[in-house]
Order: structure tokens, then C-alpha cells, then sequence
């Protein structure tokens, strides 16, 4: 009986395995369990793609960033012209084949194009025809019955101003991933472009939450502090090249946080966090980035700013990073990390710019880590020098300095006398 | 008769002065009949007034110019607080009239306010109470029937961590004048301050005329030229903290460039003019602009740039530039006159930064001119250098430089290895 037969096994419905989105692999910790600051660095710019370039008219694209070669579409000059008084040639006419100077060549009116064995009169500044290859001083020939007899020869492009001497058509204006300064646009509009390929500004969402937080001229309770943090990077975002929107929520209730990290999503190119100076505040942040979407934490090589979190949120993936609660942290952590996200998202190719300064005092660190101390850079002189800057009040030492000296990894000590590599943090 | 009496003369009518409206003095000539870049830039500086502040949001503020002095509305810390264990007493209880030792104090609890002869018990780190001058370590009493008996005396200020140690209440922040970078918006909103008194975006609007002139992407007949400069003015004036409008007329009609002046005196705080290379065009604008305002023309101790032409124009007296058809001069004309107008109109305060950098050719110069050669600065090194630049297309000379090398009036060598000043024309 089919009862008692052998019962063939049930189907197995293939099991459906969801697929869980992460993060690729994270760069190897060094000796010391840290992640080096350039690795972290490429680890995030390997994870964000610039946005998508859109077509721009010239007088609005100034400051943007290239996404493609310009070459001219013009010669500067225009058209080749006679230097002297004389007749326009075809410098190849004047020899015959075995290289001797030909007598002579039929003399026609000034047309759109010479023809083999013409020569057409000019004054010097007049454009040559086309084919003309050379002009022939007056002095070169005599005239002889409806044409020229030759006293001497020239060379290809001889007594003329060539076309495209100055400017070629098809030669190289601008790369991609260069910024469009002033003088590049005069240069793009004189060689006849009208319109480029750039990418937006990148839109930035300051997200501050924090429950002790609040709002500038609000009352402060025992306890309570001014949100500065989320104004100051709001401001260095903006000076970064992004568009930026700040939302404050003063509280680090989960489900707040997650609904107002969620409710930018469709809005920002990239968030950042800022909090206060609370452990807490900070944990609420990245537990929400853990619920929303792939999150990166790290310890980095780096003071301050060892404690790294960053996350791909939602379901588009947007790059969000945590920055520290501490002031001085959070803005050394910006522009760290940050600035150069805002830049890969714009597609400039350009690094940030570093600049070497003599140190006015000796400046110290620990090997194995990257240092960022405030500074101030003394640019007047042809020889920059740069103090270090300290202020027990975090946002005074930050709005004292203009740079930041940096002390790499294999540093432990700068002299004063001594170079050192600094950020200028002024965008002039 | 009457008829032959001597007739009395008829009134006179008081006769009718029409104000005509005149710039004030222009500044005297030097010898040999020019006027200097210094007094030029006063004179056209004196012409002209800031526009009016209004309230902004600080987050809205960034790279604006502040119209006030701001001081410091809080103190930090906030409040004073206790560093050790102790006893929050008034200091001047401790000690009689006579400057002796007082005997003892009451212990009272944790107030508000403390009275005179009270002390209150703290832990480290605990708000003091108002009134408390000092903190008065654990050791340095004994605990006696509801009071404590002294052991020793403090001063004021002693053991404690002073509310405002950090910043104080009134303390300047910001002056009138200085520009909000990030580290300043962060500081000033650490200092409860949420709202600023700033200058808007001046409205430059730049008309470019001439015959000649095509727009870029336009077919370039024999004659004509694409129009650039006025586009690389436009970007510079962007580039200087303006709003720019560019508006192209292709023409050097007297009326059509009357109206579209005209026309543009309502939305413009400052207008510059550009054209092509044509001495025509050039007559055609100082013309439209004496017929509607008032003008000032010099010949000025500069090279390139020496014929200036400024107007104030209509009714509302909109001050107007006039640059000059090449488009070297033309900018080196901007950077020089149109920059600090614009920054006045700001209302900033600082000049123009120059920096020094040592000369890698030798440089020469006219004296009793001010000559401004275009420049590559090399930044990177501590020390910092500067190549001439010569390219026979004046834009590609621009393009490829990145500052002006100033050869004042004094000077008319500069060799090789020698300090030279310079503006940097990068905004970074």
C-alpha cells in the first residue's frame, strides 16, 4: 500500500537565503590594534562615488569642479596672416621636384583659396587664403606678365602669423577634476565653450542631537550647554563647497533619532552627526546608524579623533559620519574625514593642500599616531612660520588658530627652527 | 509826464542756481601728470559707502562680514564649581576686622544664596552656591556643634573653578569688520549668540559691450571676437563675495548702452563695464556714463590699467567702473580697484593680503609706476616662491597664473633671489 511505501521526500523549497548587505572588508589594524589615518581615509573614499555631473552655463559654473577634458574649439589667432607686405604662397610651389626654385608663379586676385602655382597679394596684417603656406616679401620676385618671377625662395610658414599660434583648436584647456577658477572661465569663454560638465554641490545634512543640548540665546540649565558643534560644522561644510541644511533635535531618543536620520535620507548627499559632550549621545547615534543601515567603527591612529564611526544608510546607501562630541574633535575629525567625502562627491581630484612652516616652538606627539594640533600660520613673510595655539576653552583655541600642524606617525618631536606640515583651515 | 519819468527798474527775478551735482575734488597729480594707484583706490574708496546691515542667522552667516562688535553673552564654565572636597564659604568671612582668624562658620545646606558667616558642604565638581567666594578644604576645619571650627584660612578664588575662567559674560568675541569663519560661528554660538548683524552680498552687475563681441559657442566672423572678459569678470567678482549679474549687449550703440545702464541702476550696488579691444567701445561707455552720472577719468601711475574711468551714475549715485578692452589689463584693473570697492561695500575691514615670496627671475619695473606682473606662487615649501608668467595669449597668462607680482613705484629691479610682494589670486 502506498501507505506503507516509500515515501519520497517532500520537496525541499531551496532555502531563501537574504541577502544581507556589508561593508567590504575593513584595512588591517596595525601593531597597536589602530587603523592608520590613510587607510581610513581611502577605506571611506573607496565606499562614497562622486555625484552625477550635469551640464552648467559658464557664468554660473565658477568654483565647480570639471568632469571632463575641455579642449579649444578655436585658433587664436583666428586665420594666419601676412607679417610683411608681399604674396600669399603655397611654400611647397617654389621649389620643383628636384628642389630648385621654380621661376615663376601666376599672380591672382585676393580668393578663398589658392591653387597650385598661385600667389595673391597682401599687406602685412591681412588674413592669407586658404592654402597659403607661406608669404613671399615683395622684394622676393619681380613682376613679370600676369604672374611673378622669383629672386628667391621661403620656407613653409615663413613672414606669416600662423593660426592657432597662440591657442590651437583641440589643444588641452582644462582636466577633469580641476576647479573652474576666474581666469579658467575667460579662458574656456575666449576658446568658445559656452556650457560645462560639473558636478552639484554636494548637500550636506548636519544632524545635532544631544538631550542636553540647546539652541543658542535659549536659556541654559545646570547642566545644559549650547549647541556649537553642529553651527560650526554646518559653516566648515559650506566652506568645504557643499550646500547645507542643519537640523536640530536636542534629544537622543532612539526612535527620534532614527526617524530624523531616515526623514533626511532623501535630502542629503551625506550626513554628519554632532553631539554634545556625552558618551551616551554618542552611543544613541551609532545604535541608530546600526538599525538604519552598514555601519563602520574604528579606531584610528589619530589625536584627537581616535573614535571613527561611519555607516551607508538607508536604502540608498547614503554616507553618514559620527563626528566626536568634543569640539576640538569633532572639527579636527571634519576635516580629516569629511572634507575630503564632500570633495570625492564634487569629483575633485585635488588633495588637500598641505604647506611646510617653520615651528616657533617645539611641538611633541607619540610615534604610531597622526597628531593635529590648532596652530597659527604666519603667511606675510616668504618664510612661513606657525605657532602652536592652546586655550582651555575648546572653541577659543579653534577660533584663535588658522591651521592645523600636522605631526605624522614617525614623529615624535619638531624642534622650533624646525619644518613641520600644516592645513591652512582659511579659505581666505 | 509820467511817460517821461524815470522808470523804475523792473525786479529782478533771483536767479534760478540749478545744483549740479559734482564728485568731490579728484586727487592731485605727481609730476608727471598721473595719479597714484594709492590715491586713486582712496578717492573711488571715499565715493563710496557699505550698504545697510541687517539680522542673520548665524548658520546663514558664513563668510559674511560683521557689522557689529559682539561680546560674549555667557560664561565659561557657566557656573564656578568646587575642585576639592570642602566647604563653599564667603572668603571675606574668614577673618575679622582686625584680619584674624575667625572662629567659626555655620554649616548650613546646599543654598541658593550663601549669607554672610554660612558655609555649605561640596563635593568636587559641585555648583557652588552664589555668594561663595572660595572653597575651603575638608582638612582645614574641624566639624563642631552645627558649625565648623577653622583651622586655617584661604583666599578668595581659592580651590575653585571660577564661572567664566574660560570666557567671560562681555568679553569681545568679534569685531566689526571681521569675517565669520567656521571656528567663529562655532565660538560665537558656544557664547549664546544666535543671530548676527551683517552686510548683504553686494549685486555687481557687469555689462559687457562692443561691437565685436560674440557670445561664446557663437559663429566667430572675420573681426569679431568671443566675449571673455566679461565672463572672467563676473567670476571674479563672484569670486570676491559679490552676487553678479552679467548682461551682454554685442554693441556700442550711445542709446542701447544708456538704456541697458540704465536699466541695471535698480538692481545693482556696483556696476563694471567691460568691452572688446576697441578704442570706439571704450569712448561709447565713457560717454553713456557722463551723460548719466557723474564721472571721474584719470590717467594713474599703473601698468597695466593706466586710463581709469568711475562714475557714480543716476539718480542713486550707483558707483560704476569702467575696465579696459585688454583683457590682462582689465583684470589686473578688477583685482586692483573693483576688489576693494566691493569689499567696502562688505563693509570689511581688512586690505587686500599681500604676501612676499623670493623672486626665481629678475624683474623689472618703471619707476613712478606701479607695475603688476602676472605671477606663478609656488606655496608648498616654508619658503615661498614666485615665477613670472608671459604668455603672448593674454588668457592663457592668466589662466596659468595665480598672482600678481606688485612692483611699486620705488622699484625698478627686482633680482633674482630677492623678496618681492605679491597678491595671491587663489581663493584655495
Amino acid at each position: 500500500m502506498a501507505l506503507f511505501g516509500r515515501r519520497k521526500p517532500a520537496p525541499v523549497a531551496p532555502e531563501v537565503v537574504e541577502e544581507v548587505p556589508s561593508l567590504p572588508p575593513a584595512p588591517p589594524l596595525n601593531e597597536a590594534g589602530l587603523r592608520s589615518v590613510a587607510d581610513h581615509i581611502d577605506y571611506l573614499l573607496g565606499l562614497v562615488e562622486p555625484l552625477r555631473p550635469f551640464g552648467m552655463s559658464l557664468v554660473e559654473a565658477w568654483d565647480q569642479v570639471m568632469c571632463e577634458d575641455i579642449n579649444s574649439m578655436i585658433n587664436v589667432p583666428p586665420n594666419s596672416t601676412a607679417k610683411v607686405e608681399g604674396y600669399a604662397v603655397r611654400a611647397s610651389d617654389l621649389r620643383d621636384d628636384d628642389g630648385a626654385m621654380v621661376e615663376s608663379l601666376r599672380l591672382v586676385d585676393a580668393e578663398e583659396r589658392l591653387a597650385p602655382g598661385e600667389a595673391a597679394r597682401v599687406l602685412p596684417g591681412a588674413v592669407l587664403p586658404k592654402g597659403a603656406t607661406a608669404v613671399l616679401p615683395s622684394t622676393f620676385v619681380e613682376a613679370s606678365e600676369g604672374g611673378l618671377r622669383l629672386l628667391d625662395v621661403v620656407e613653409e610658414g615663413a613672414y606669416l602669423r600662423a593660426a592657432g599660434e597662440h591657442l590651437a583648436v583641440g589643444a588641452r584647456l582644462l582636466s577633469e577634476g580641476e576647479r573652474l577658477n576666474d581666469r579658467a572661465i575667460g579662458m574656456l569663454a575666449s576658446a568658445g565653450i559656452d556650457k560645462v560638465l560639473v558636478r552639484p554641490r554636494p548637500r550636506v545634512v548636519v544632524v545635532s542631537s544631544g538631550h542636553e543640548l540647546v539652541e543658542p540665546g535659549d536659556k541654559v540649565r545646570h547642566g545644559e550647554t549650547t549647541d556649537s558643534n553642529s553651527f560650526m560644522i554646518a559653516a566648515a561644510a559650506r566652506a568645504a563647497g557643499a550646500t547645507v541644511f542643519r537640523v536640530a533635535l536636542h534629544s537622543s531618543d532612539p526612535q527620534q533619532l532614527k526617524t530624523a536620520i531616515a526623514d533626511q535620507l532623501i535630502r542629503a548627499d551625506l550626513l554628519v552627526s554632532t553631539t554634545g559632550g556625552h558618551r551616551e549621545d554618542y552611543e544613541a547615534v551609532a545604535n541608530a546608524m546600526r538599525e538604519l543601515g552598514m555601519v563602520d567603527s574604528a579606531e584610528v591612529a589619530m589625536s584627537p579623533g581616535r573614535t571613527q564611526t561611519f555607516g551607508l544608510i538607508g536604502e540608498d546607501q547614503v554616507p553618514m559620519v559620527m563626528l566626536p562630541g568634543n569640539p576640538v574633535s569633532a572639527y579636527v575629525t571634519f576635516q580629516t574625514f569629511v572634507w575630503p567625502l564632500i570633495r570625492r562627491l564634487m569629483g575633485a581630484s585635488e588633495k588637500r593642500r598641505a604647506v611646510r612652516a617653520i615651528a616657533s616652538s617645539t611641538l611633541r606627539s607619540n610615534k604610531g599616531q597622526l597628531h593635529l594640533l590648532r596652530g597659527e600660520l604666519f603667511s606675510e613673510s616668504s618664510i612661513r612660520t606657525i605657532d602652536r595655539v592652546t586655550d582651555p576653552h575648546a572653541l577659543a583655541e579653534l577660533s584663535r588658530s588658522n591651521a592645523l600642524i600636522i605631526l605624522d606617525e614617525d614623529t615624535d618631536l619638531v624642534r622650533a627652527g624646525e619644518q613641520v606640515m600644516c592645513w591652512p583651515l582659511e579659505e581666505d
